[in-house]
C-alpha cells in the first residue's frame, strides 16, 4: 500500500472557484443566501445569542446564555461569508463585520474568548471538558474567522481569533495542561488555521488533542471527580461511571489510532475523524490514516442509513451496535450527515477513491437536504425514514447546531464538486457549471451541462489555458450499472483507465475538447444487507442518487398498507411545478383490501390485495405539504 | 335487551367438582402442586415475605418489608389452598397454617392487618391508597381466606380477616371517609367475602368503592397533597399532575359507569372491572353492567394480543392507543392476561355469550401458561410476542406478583370449564376428565373423553342421577369453522339451537346419552386488522386454540429472515417427547437467500430466496429450549 504522502494529496476546488449553474444546487444556494442565512440570524438575535456578547447574563430574552451559543453564532458567520461570496450583499457584510465587532469586544486580556464562561461561570474555564463546549465552540470560531478571512479578506476575525487560538496553545499542550475537548471541532479547525497561516503550533496542538485522546483512566473522570456533584449530570448520563469509567460517548474509550467502530455520539465522532484524516495527511501519519480508514469502513459498512444518515439512536444521538438501523426512531442527526460529508470529503483527497464520494454524494442528496425545508426556513433535528405524520421541520431548536451547519455547507456546496493535482483533475459530484482548476501549471476549465441529478448524461467542455497533457478522472458512481465515455464523439473503452472508481482520461487536453458522460439512470429496487433487521423485506426506490420515499399525500391509501410486488412497473414523471421541480417515480403496486374488515381484530381469512397507483418522491422534498405518513423502506413481494 | 337479573345468571362449576384428567392441565396442575407452590413458598420465604410477619424491618435478609409484600403471601395460601383440595397434602396444609398463624399474629387490635404500615410507616395508614397497595393487601388477603375456608373448612384466617374487613368497613363508607384503593382488588375479593358470608356490608363497602372512583377532582389529588414532597414520587410518575390532574393510570379519570375505553395500567384495570361485573349482577345494576361490555368490547376489539396479552406498553403496564400492539415491545404481563380470564369468567356467567369463552380460552392457553416454564420454577412477567434472544423467565422478582398468580390460576383452572343454571348446563371448555353439576334438581355428571387441545374430537357422556329434562349448551369455538355434534350416534342441525356461540340441546338426558363433537382443526393463518400496523404483512399459525411461534433453535435460519408464502405446505406432527407433548407445525417456507452478500450495506440486486423448512411450536412453549430469537407474526407472501 502506497505510504501517505502530503505531496499526492488531492486539493479540493474552493467553491470560490466553482459556479453553480443548474436547477438543483443554485437555486438552493439562493435560497440559503436570501432565506436560511437571515432566518439563523433573527433567531440568534431574538434568542440572545447575539445579545450575549454584550456580557451580560440574558438580554431580555429570558433566556439563559448557554454554553454553545457562541458557536452557532460562529456557524452563522462562516454561512454568511460564503454566501457572501457567492451573492455579494453590503447589508450582510455589515451585519457580519457589526457581529465580528460585538465578539471582539468579548475577547479578555489574555485572548479569552466565550461569553458562557465569560458571564455565567467564570470559575469554571476549562474545567468543564467533557461537556462544556467550551473548545468546541473555539473551534468554530477558528473555522468562522478562517472563513471570513478566505472570502472578504478582511483580518480583524481573524487576529482576534488567532489571539484566541495563540491563548490556548499557552495553555494545552506537552508540559503544559493535558487535556483535550469532549466534543471534538477544534482539531479540525487548528489544521484549517494552520493551512492559511502556515504555523505549525496551531497543527501541533491539533495533533496534542488527538493524541491525548483516550487515555486510561480518560481525564473526564479527574474532571468529574473535581466538580461538585450538581455539576456533573452529564457525566453520569452519558458517560458509564462505574467501576469501568467509560467514555466512549465522546470517542474518548481509545487512543484515536487503536479505534475500529465508530461509537458514541455522532457528531463528535464525525468531527473527530474529519480532524483526524487532516492530521493523518499533514503530518504523514500512516497510523492515523489507517484509523480512518478502518472508522469509515465500519460506518458505510455497518451503521449508516440509505440515505447517508448515521447515529441512529436518539439516546445518545450516536452509534448504537452495527447494522442496527431502525427506520421510525432514526435519530440520523442533520449535523451527522453534514460530519459525514466533511469526513467523506477528507477522505477522498487523501486517497482518491469513488466510495468516499459515493457516500458524500448519497448524503447531499438524500439525509442532508432533508435538514432543511424547500423555503430555506425549517429545520429537521432528527431525520427518520419513517413517520405516522408527527414528525415536522421547526424553525429552530434550544440547540441549534443545525441551521446554521446546514446553512454552511449549502453555500460552500460548490467545493464538494472539483479537486486538482499536479497532473489531474477530479470530477466527484457532476453538477451543471464551471469549476476552475490548476492542473500541470494551468488554469483549466471545467464547464459541465447537465440536468443531474434528474438526467444522467453530462456533457463536460474541458477548456485549459493552452493545450496540456493531463489525466481528467471523472467519476463512475456506485449506483451506476454501466456508462458511456464519448471524448469528442468517440466512445473510449471506460475499463481500461478505470481506477477506485474514476475513469482517467489523459491526453493533451485543448480548448474545445468535449467529453460525455452518459449514466443510464433506471430505477433500481435496493435492498439492506440481511442483518439490518428492519429493512428485511423492504426495499427502497432509488434513482440516480436520489433516495425515494412515499408520501401519505401522494397515495391512495396509507403507506403502511402498501406492497410493491417485484415485478411492479414503475415510470418516471418529470413534474417541474412539484416540490421545486422533481422526477416522480409512479407505478401500480398493491395493497391491502381492507374492504372486508369491519371491527375483528384478528380472523383466519385470507389478506386480500387490490392494485393501488402510488407516487414517490424524492426522500429530501418529504414533509413540505400536508403532513402524513411517511416510508423509505416500502414492503416488498 | 333483557334486564340483569341475579337469579339469571349462571353459576360457574367450581374447579373441586371438576376433576381434569388429561394430558394438557392435569399435569401442568401436577407440576403447579409439586414445583410451583414449594418454590414460592420458598422465594417467600427467601426474600423476608414470610419474616415480616413477624413485625420487624427486616428479618435478616437485608431487604426491606415492602408495601405489596401481603399481597404474594396471600395469593400463596390462596394457590397452596386451592391444590390441597386436589392433592390432598398434610405437609402443605400445616405450612399453610403456620403462614397464616404468623399473619393472625400480625392483627392489630382494632383489627387492622397489614405488616408494611404497622412496620414501616405507622403514621401512613389510608394515606397512600392510590400507590401503597394497602386495600389491595386487605383484598387478596380476604380472598386467600375465602380459599382457605372453601378447600379445608377451617375458620380460623376467615375469622381474622373478617375481622379486618369489619374494620375496614368501619373507616371507609357513606359518612365516612370517602376513599378507594389505586389498585382496585378489594372491590371483588369484597364480593366473594358476601357470597360466602351473606353479610351485605361487604357488598355495600365494595360498591362504595366502585362508585366512589372517578370523582372530579380525584381524592387522589388531595391525598398527593397532604403527603411530603419525597413520598409522592409514584403520583408524579404516574399521573397527569399539571393543571389536568389524570388520574388514568388507576382508572380513576372518570366514574366507572361512564367509562367507555380501557386505560391504564392494565391489571388494575382487569381486576376493577371483574368487581364492576360481580356487583353489577350481585345489585342487578344494568348501567355498571352496560359498562363492563363496553369496556370489554373495547379491549377485545382493539387492545388485545393474539395470545390474549393487554397492555402493551411497559411504561404505564398497561393500555396505549387502539391497536396499538407492537410485538418485541409488547410488555402483556403475565398477570393482565390472568386478570382478562377473571374478567371473561365473570362476563360469561352473566351473559353466556362464546366470545367471552373464546377470550377466556385464548388467553389460557397462550399469554397465560406462557408466563411459567414447563418446569413449574420460573416465570415471565412480561410476554412479548417477538424477542431476539435476550428474554427469559426467571425464578423471581422484586415485585412478584405473577409467580403467585398464575399458581392460584392454574390450580382452581377446573373452575373456567362448567357453569351450570336452573335448567342448563354449560361447557365453556373441552378438557378430558368431569365435572359435577347441579341441573334442574339433579346432580348431572358430565364427562368428557378428548384429546383436545390437540385435536378436536370430543365425546362427552351425560350421567344424571336420574332422567331429567334440561338444556345441554355445547360451546362452538370462535376458532372453529364448522362443527358436527352427534347425540348418541345421531348427527343433530348444529344451527337450529345455537344462540350465542352455544348449541344448546335441550331433551331429556338419561344416563348413558352421549354427545360427539367433531371441530375440524387444520392449520390456519390469522391476520390482524389492517390497523395494527406492526402485523400488516404478517400471518400468525393457530391450529384449534393454539398460537404458534417459530423460535430459533427449530429453523434453519433466523425466524426474522422466514417469509410463508400463502400456498405452503403447512403439516400437524405429533411429538410426544418434545415439550410435554405438543403438535407442531411443519412445511416449507421461504428464506432470505444471503449466501451471495457480502459485506455491502445495500445493492441494488433483487432479493434471492430459497425454501426453508420450518418448524412452529406453541407460543406458550417458547424459552423452554435453548436461547434464541422468536416470533409469533411471520412475515407473509
Amino acid at each position: 500500500m502506497p505510504r501517505l504522502q502530503k505531496s499526492c494529496a488531492l486539493n479540493a476546488v474552493p467553491f470560490t472557484k466553482v459556479a453553480l449553474e443548474d436547477n438543483f444546487w443554485a437555486c438552493r444556494l439562493q435560497i440559503n443566501h436570501k432565506y436560511t442565512v437571515p432566518a439563523i440570524y433573527r433567531k440568534c438575535k431574538e434568542t440572545g445569542r447575539i445579545g450575549a456578547f454584550l456580557l451580560h447574563d440574558s438580554s431580555g430574552t429570558g433566556s439563559k446564555v448557554h454554553p454553545f451559543w457562541d458557536s452557532d453564532v460562529a456557524k452563522w458567520i462562516e454561512a454568511a461569508s460564503y454566501s457572501l461570496a457567492v451573492h455579494p450583499d453590503p447589508e450582510l457584510e455589515s451585519l457580519i463585520d457589526d457581529v465580528i465587532d460585538k465578539i471582539a469586544s468579548v475577547q479578555q486580556e489574555d485572548g479569552y474568548l466565550n461569553t458562557y464562561y465569560t458571564v455565567a461561570e467564570p470559575e469554571y474555564r476549562w474545567k468543564k471538558l467533557a461537556f462544556g463546549h467550551e473548545l468546541y465552540c473555539a473551534g468554530h470560531l477558528i473555522e468562522a474567522a478562517v472563513a471570513h478571512y478566505q472570502t472578504t479578506g478582511k483580518t480583524k476575525f481573524l487576529d482576534v481569533i488567532r489571539r484566541y487560538a495563540d491563548y490556548i496553545d499557552s495553555v494545552f499542550g506537552s508540559g503544559k495542561r493535558n487535556g483535550y475537548p469532549g466534543h471534538p471541532e477544534i482539531e479540525l479547525a487548528l489544521v484549517k488555521l494552520y493551512r492559511l497561516t502556515g504555523e505549525k503550533r496551531y497543527l501541533n496542538l491539533s495533533k496534542f488533542f488527538l493524541d491525548r485522546r483516550g487515555q486510561s483512566p480518560s481525564v473526564f473522570k479527574s474532571e468529574m471527580g473535581n466538580l461538585p456533584f450538581e455539576h456533573t449530570k452529564f457525566y453520569r448520563r452519558f458517560f458509564n461511571t462505574g467501576e469501568n469509567f467509560n467514555t466512549q460517548y465522546c470517542q474518548d474509550h481509545l487512543p484515536v489510532r487503536e479505534q475500529v467502530e465508530a461509537v458514541g455520539h455522532a457528531v463528535r465522532a464525525m468531527y473527530l475523524y474529519f480532524g483526524m484524516a487532516d492530521v493523518a495527511v499533514e503530518t504523514e501519519d500512516d497510523e492515523l490514516f489507517a484509523a480512518c480508514k478502518r472508522l469509515w469502513k465500519d460506518i458505510t459498512k455497518k451503521r449508516m442509513y440509505v440515505t447517508g444518515g448515521i447515529g441512529s439512536s436518539t439516546d445518545n444521538e450516536g452509534f448504537t451496535h452495527p447494522y442496527d438501523l431502525p427506520n421510525r426512531s432514526a435519530y440520523a442527526e442533520t449535523c451527522a450527515a453534514i460530519g459525514l460529508v466533511f469526513f467523506a470529503h477528507r477522505m477522498l483527497q487523501l486517497a482518491p477513491d469513488s466510495r468516499y464520494a459515493d457516500v458524500m454524494e448519497r448524503a447531499l442528496y438524500n439525509g442532508v437536504i432533508s435538514g432543511v425545508s424547500l423555503d430555506g426556513e425549517k429545520f429537521f433535528y432528527d431525520n427518520p425514514l419513517e413517520s405516522r405524520g408527527d414528525h415536522h421541520r421547526q424553525e429552530w431548536f434550544d440547540c441549534a447546531c443545525c441551521p446554521p451547519n446546514i446553512a454552511r455547507l449549502m453555500a460552500s456546496v460548490g467545493g464538494y464538486v472539483y479537486s486538482q493535482a499536479e497532473s489531474d483533475a477530479y470530477v466527484h459530484l457532476y453538477v451543471q457549471g464551471t469549476g476552475e482548476l490548476q492542473v500541470g501549471g494551468q488554469k483549466v476549465l471545467l464547464r459541465q451541462k447537465t440536468d443531474y441529478p434528474w438526467n444522467g448524461r453530462i456533457k463536460i467542455s474541458v477548456e485549459p489555458e493552452q493545450a496540456t497533457m493531463f489525466g481528467l478522472n471523472l467519476r463512475i458512481p456506485g449506483w451506476s450499472r454501466k456508462v458511456e465515455i464519448r471524448v469528442n464523439g468517440e466512445s473510449i473503452d471506460v475499463n481500461v483507465n478505470s481506477k477506485k472508481g474514476y475513469s482517467r482520461i489523459e491526453r493533451e487536453w485543448k480548448s474545445g475538447d468535449t467529453v460525455e458522460i452518459i449514466f443510464p439512470m433506471p430505477i433500481e429496487r435496493i435492498a439492506a444487507n440481511p442483518a439490518v433487521r428492519k429493512d428485511i423485506g423492504h426495499v427502497v426506490l432509488q434513482r440516480g442518487p436520489i433516495i425515494y420515499c412515499l408520501e401519505e399525500c401522494d397515495q391512495e391509501v396509507s403507506p403502511s398498507q402498501i406492497v410493491l410486488p417485484i415485478d411492479a412497473d414503475l415510470q418516471i414523471e418529470f413534474d417541474e411545478e412539484l416540490l421545486g421541480g422533481v422526477a416522480l417515480i409512479t407505478g401500480v403496486a398493491k395493497a391491502l383490501d381492507t374492504s372486508d374488515w369491519h371491527d375483528e381484530l384478528y380472523r383466519n381469512t385470507a389478506i386480500k390485495m387490490k392494485p393501488c397507483k402510488i407516487t414517490a418522491v424524492p426522500y429530501y422534498t418529504w414533509d413540505n405539504r400536508s403532513p402524513g405518513e411517511m416510508r423509505v423502506w416500502i414492503r416488498s413481494l
